[in-house]
């Protein structure tokens, strides 16, 4: 054991990571911040998904790491560090994928040594719990037999078990956890929660599960490709297509929903939501396909959508314009608009998707860019941006989707545009004479604050660009007008800018995006309780709309908060996918009524 | 090149390989028959799978052999003979994944060599079509875009193209392949052709894909475990039930039609088809939703049900009996019969679930054996019978349900029993106590003709054996009483046997089995086409109800028949996954006009 524990730079790294996880475990079981802190680089980032700290947190440098060892080291029980497969080497940096336990959980993640100073020590490491002891789920050699063999007086079949669960749902018995919102979101957290065994229940406002995708308009497809697309358990078949088109998505949820016996209403709108201290339990007020119900969940989870509560300018004249106006989560669609001239406010993807559909169907359209815009083209994005982890080639290459997204998840947030970064300015070179066009027809284009491009806009600020699926063009060349301004107001036919261009209209199309989800909680529960909970989203990075300080993680996003019991989740599907396994074992965790001490619960400093 | 050509036994088995390889190809180009077959052990077997017969073909022996190669082998372009892997010996075979290349077309398969005189001679080929060339499925890197990046002028979306698609399907164009029925056979089919581009049509009487099995008796669950069950394309996730329920898996097939977009008409009967010579095309008159329709496609497939067309003896007395009669495939289940007395004729499958299910519901059951069953337990047959292939002790150690498909195909019909009687011999010793038990009782237990067990009864006859799932035990311990004997008719209230035992009755239910596929085409076309075609199934085995000559493969099914332009499909999950590629690409060939053709077409030898 003392041999493991020698100085082993320079041998192969198999043996020189199994000799950094054996001081690290033996820092851990010790609580011995100093000694499990030196373990780590000068520069390092330590990103914990449950595992340690009940929450979703990272730590920066030795300082943040010893505060977390203190914490958490030795109560974690952490142990069993081995490699999963033999580790890589290359530019210096050792890459180890990992599995440990801890007293209640299995967990994996990512490692990366650095020699410095001729000691290992870690850059980055990623920790991720990926079940709790005792409760693992029925799959694969764990699953479910499905029939029981034998002969039992009064055997109930799965489908009278399933209907019987169904009726008693909400009457006779309650959800642990509701979920508010059945998008992709709500759906991968309820196919999780319901394999976890956590009586749950999702509802949502539509008639049928993907109809938050089939009411968009029309020419909606997914702007990301399907590799990056995968719901939790049920992968897409090899033949779905890269841009999955609106309707085709929702097809996919409904049938999903199905399939993974999701608990989910549809129809079902919630009208109040109040937490009793008393009872330790919320009371939800809620229609379900007309007809009033309360209901009483220990934990509620807002899955409304992170781009989900339109930002709908209040706008003088909008009473008086005689077209249509709406917020582009409302449009229709361009049919009804074939010669018509249509006014689309705002420069982002919804502007450009609407705009793009308007021309094809013979509209005028004028786009009004208020502030500037980054575009990518979708095919560089994919073959630069996405390429390594989420393509054919990453699966042809043993990358899965699984391995994606601790990959991903391992390059820490203060850190990751510096990754971006050359991404996109291959992007910009590769892309020279597109954006040169697209410069010369007035339309104010940015690469971000730093040069990081379009993730970091998504992380930060959720807003702010558009994947270029062809329409960026269409500006370019003159077909779509476009006007640099400010709307001021409507009148009768037009719409009028603050500087007094006047732009007759026919449709106005307020593409002007969405607010923080903690509007979601204002409008259920109370103005309070959205501002005690806060901003949702962003990482404090100080740059355009992502106020400071510093976070390190979304701001609310899947993980405790200021508010008991109650979580908020959202995102792409990538996100919905891979972040809804860790707010799973939360919730869960809480349900068996495991010790969870959350280490570094955020503090609010934005109140939307 | 000659030097690979010189013998190599005792050399490495990549290199053994290798040359028998290089040999066969060379003897395959020049259409030697004497050289290729001498290439192959005295003992020998050669199944194709479409790739050089256009048809499902095993020919033995090295006359079989040299006829196959002096009839396919020059004119199928065969060449690009490789290894996938690194082959494995033991045992003294060799045995190695291969790809090739034929004119047409890309094939895998499986060859095992055996030292014969000095000489590397192959025991087994297996040579399987999996893609025409030019025509290749537009999966993984060949997936489609979804969206077409760009912008254009009225362009049609997804959703709009799937309804132009439906509304015109049947009336201003029609399918090149009507399949007739939509259980999992039909729907297997459906999808491959789909992905092929062969525009296809599935009717299905049912009101909803799956109806199929939520129609039958409620206790009924799959007797085969999820892997060997999986279709084609969209895999269960890994939460299935090993055996899964009926109504899951109606859902499943549900979900599936509507994700793989197969084109499938629910509440539709077909009533009459004819084929005309002079517009080389069926004329079939189906009935969808009440309304009369004529639909034309060029081929025709009856995907009906291997085990649907239901034997109903005639029975005297049916009309007096003042209980429920029905055959087993329309039994609804024990839920009316609680204390009740129900009489069950026939000892299979259908029987045991279906009295299982009745005691288990309180009501007083009788079985009526009419002759010698095969019991295994469940539990058995998965461990000894399917594990090495069918399980997720296989699934771990690489066997993909891919290869395990190839590797069962792999095993020729004429010596599959030597394989199977040691493990029904180990069933027998594993649950001797059981089956020791059942003998008491007065049960007629066989393990098959030549106690090659359960698959080749399946194979040979499709009948005579139950898959314990518990309810054996019921007749074991008398709880189901068991009676010998043949019913001869029924009176007012009781079943009578020819020997006089009466047995008194409040339901009847005949799970007498099911007749050929045949018996569906004499009622659709007419009785000198049934007859033309002949009896679907069996191997020709001269074992009971399997009578010879010997066929090599199952009669009539997935494969040309005397019937030009109709094709017969059916089997379990196993076989609608497996052979409906085989039946897709051979429907797909005719449909782009490829030449295909048939070497050893089947002659018939019994009308059903």
């Amino acid at each position: 054991m003392t041999q493991t524990l020698d100085p082993v730079t320079g041998t192969d790294p198999q043996t020189r990571v199994d000799a950094w996880l054996a001081r690290f475990e033996a820092a851990l079981a010790a609580g011995d911040a100093a000694a499990g802190s030196a373990l780590f680089a000068t520069e390092c980032y330590w990103r914990d998904l449950v595992a340690f700290t009940w929450n979703i947190k990272t730590v920066e440098g030795r300082d943040g790491v010893a505060d977390l060892i203190g914490a958490a080291g030795a109560r974690s029980g952490a142990s069993a560090f081995a490699t999963s497969e033999p580790p890589d080497e290359a530019d210096g940096v050792v890459t180890a994928w990992i599995t440990f336990e801890t007293g209640t959980g299995r967990g994996n993640g990512l490692l990366r040594l650095k020699d410095e100073d001729g000691e290992d020590r870690a850059w980055t490491l990623l920790t991720a719990l990926y079940e709790l002891k005792g409760h693992e789920e029925p799959r694969g050699t764990h699953r479910p037999m499905g029939t029981q063999h034998g002969a039992f007086k009064d055997r109930v079949t799965w489908k009278e078990r399933r209907q019987a669960e169904a009726e008693s749902l909400g009457s006779t018995t309650q959800p642990y956890v509701l979920v508010i919102g059945g998008g992709q979101g709500g759906i991968a957290l309820g196919s999780r929660l319901r394999q976890l065994g956590v009586p749950s229940l999702v509802i949502d406002k539509h008639p049928r599960p993907g109809d938050q995708w089939r009411n968009r308009y029309k020419s909606l497809c997914l702007h990301d490709p399907v590799w990056y697309d995968h719901l939790p358990y049920l992968k897409f078949p090899d033949n779905w297509p890269v841009f999955a088109p609106k309707d085709k998505v929702g097809d996919w949820l409904e049938s999903y929903v199905k399939i993974m016996e999701v608990p989910y209403w549809s129809n079902t709108t919630a009208s109040s939501a109040t937490w009793s201290d008393e009872t330790q339990e919320w009371t939800v007020e809620v229609e379900r396909e007309g007809k009033p119900l309360t209901l009483r969940p220990k934990q509620l989870v807002f899955a409304t959508g992170m781009s989900g509560k339109a930002r709908m300018p209040d706008i003088p004249g909008t009473d008086v314009f005689k077209g249509d106006v709406h917020h582009s989560s409302a449009h229709p669609g361009p049919d009804a608009y074939a010669g018509k001239k249509a006014v689309v406010i705002g420069s982002n993807n919804s502007s450009f998707d609407i705009c793009g559909a308007l021309w094809e169907h013979d509209a005028d359209v004028t786009m009004v860019q208020r502030s500037s815009t980054h575009i990518v083209k979708s095919d560089s994005l994919m073959e630069i941006g996405l390429g390594d982890l989420y393509s054919e080639r990453a699966v042809a290459a043993g990358v899965t989707t699984e391995k994606a997204d601790l990959i991903f998840a391992s390059l820490p947030y203060r850190i990751l545009h510096t990754f971006q970064i050359p991404a996109y300015e291959a992007m910009a070179e590769k892309d020279k004479a597109f954006y040169d066009r697209l410069e010369k027809s007035g339309f104010r284009h940015d690469w971000g604050d730093d040069g990081s491009g379009l993730f970091m806009k998504y992380l930060r600020r959720g807003s702010g660009y558009y994947i270029d699926v062809g329409a960026a063009e269409l500006v370019a060349n003159g077909d779509v007008h476009l006007v640099q301004g400010q709307i001021d107001h409507l009148t009768e036919d037009a719409a009028v800018l603050e500087d007094g261009t006047t732009l007759p209209a026919d449709v106005v199309v307020f593409a002007t995006g969405y607010n923080s989800m903690n509007g979601w909680v204002a409008d259920l529960i109370d103005q309070d309780t959205a501002d005690r909970l806060g901003k949702c989203w962003g990482l404090g990075s100080e740059t355009t709309k992502d106020p400071g300080p510093w976070e390190g993680e979304q701001r609310n996003m899947w993980k405790p908060t200021q508010v008991d019991n109650l979580w908020m989740h959202g995102g792409n599907l990538h996100q919905s996918r891979h972040y809804s396994l860790y707010l799973a074992l939360q919730l869960k965790a809480r349900h068996e009524g495991i010790e969870t001490p959350v280490y570094g619960l955020q503090e609010v400093h934005h109140l939307g």
